[in-house]
């Protein structure tokens, strides 16, 4: 048993160590020789845990799942649905990159980018998790209209399309330019995109709850 | 000099075929014996033309500036400067990307993943090329502010972010999702920022003159 525990806690070192070196480094070009020397374990023992790259690079996807939801998700499911939710779920993501929870930022652009071309499990998983999320930006929309907070020929999937879209550039803008700006123009953007498209009773249950630390430049910071 | 322009012909066979590889498998992941094979050279033939890895990769880089240069700047340098001009260099970047010039989508925006977390002269001069390009499209901005196209209180670099933005956003969904909805939602969302931030005159200029194919649906398309 106690041998048990102490082999989920090596997977789990494992596994957090190598989500922090993919993201910088790329998921297929991880190495298992410099993880292993990372972690004073031998490869076989590494290996031992997981028996092929596949698995490891499959459970990397899910560690940075987990971060991801504990990161964005699950303080936004605090706030009422519709738009609140919205912009909740829009803040956080951003609160998140700006944080670099991640050296290398932001998990899934970097996966994204690296195995568009590379057919095979990781590349399914990926695209799996990256569409769902982008759904569930979508779904919140649809919500939002549902509930009256956006005008009634709001297109969520152009919506969830445009939120996604800009919080990919500040991560890349902050990765490969190190724009000072990018977190301030995200924000500010994604406030413009929803605020062109809310209701005024969807501004006024934004306005009535905040889910992140108030700044005085708008509802979304 | 034949055997000089037999060896400047082999070169760019090498980086045209180098720059589709590379848009697929990565600027890293790039395999030179692969390359060689494809193009029936030996390696050390291969690398008598460019003596080293970087080196390559920098010339892959500078092929891959000639053909976005020539799809989108060169056809938008003819529009008139200002919010003409900038709906062109929007609209031509769209069709680009539409067209699958390079097969694994944007050669930037891979490669910017690929190099963000690798400093060395490959980083530096993908992100010289990237920055440029955004820088292009804020200069645009500012013209079309001086111009009177937009209005006094538009804010060029958070436009020319949001541009950048929705096209990376396309690239992306088409490249990992398969989103056959992805260009219509870049160029409606180019759109509707670009109209969000235009005068009256500066539509006026644009519908005056239109850089691609009039579809039905609006001025950028």
């Amino acid at each position: 048993m106690a041998k048990q525990i102490r082999g989920i806690k090596t997977q789990d070192r494992i596994v957090r160590r190598a989500a922090q070196l993919a993201s910088v480094e790329g998921l297929e070009g991880l190495s298992v020789g410099r993880l292993a020397e990372a972690l004073g374990l031998s490869k076989g023992g590494l290996f031992a845990h997981f028996g092929s790259k596949d698995a490891l690079q499959l459970a990397v996807i899910e560690e940075a799942r987990r971060v991801f939801s504990e990161a964005v998700l699950v303080p936004a499911e605090s706030t009422p649905e519709g738009l609140p939710r919205l912009f909740a779920l829009q803040a956080q993501w951003i609160a998140y990159l700006h944080a670099e929870s991640f050296k290398g930022g932001c998990f899934f652009a970097a996966a994204s980018a690296e195995f568009d071309g590379r057919p095979g499990p990781v590349r399914t998983r990926i695209a799996a998790l990256a569409g769902q999320w982008r759904e569930r930006l979508a779904g919140e929309a649809r919500r939002s209209k549902e509930l009256g907070h956006l005008n009634p020929d709001a297109d969520p999937a152009r919506l969830a399309f445009l939120l996604h879209a800009i919080t990919l550039e500040a991560n890349w803008a902050h990765q490969l330019l190190g724009d000072p700006d990018c977190f301030v123009h995200a924000r500010e953007a994604s406030e413009a995109c929803l605020r062109a498209e809310a209701t005024p009773e969807g501004l006024r249950a934004t306005k009535a709850r905040r889910v992140v630390p108030a700044r005085p430049e708008g509802v979304l910071s």
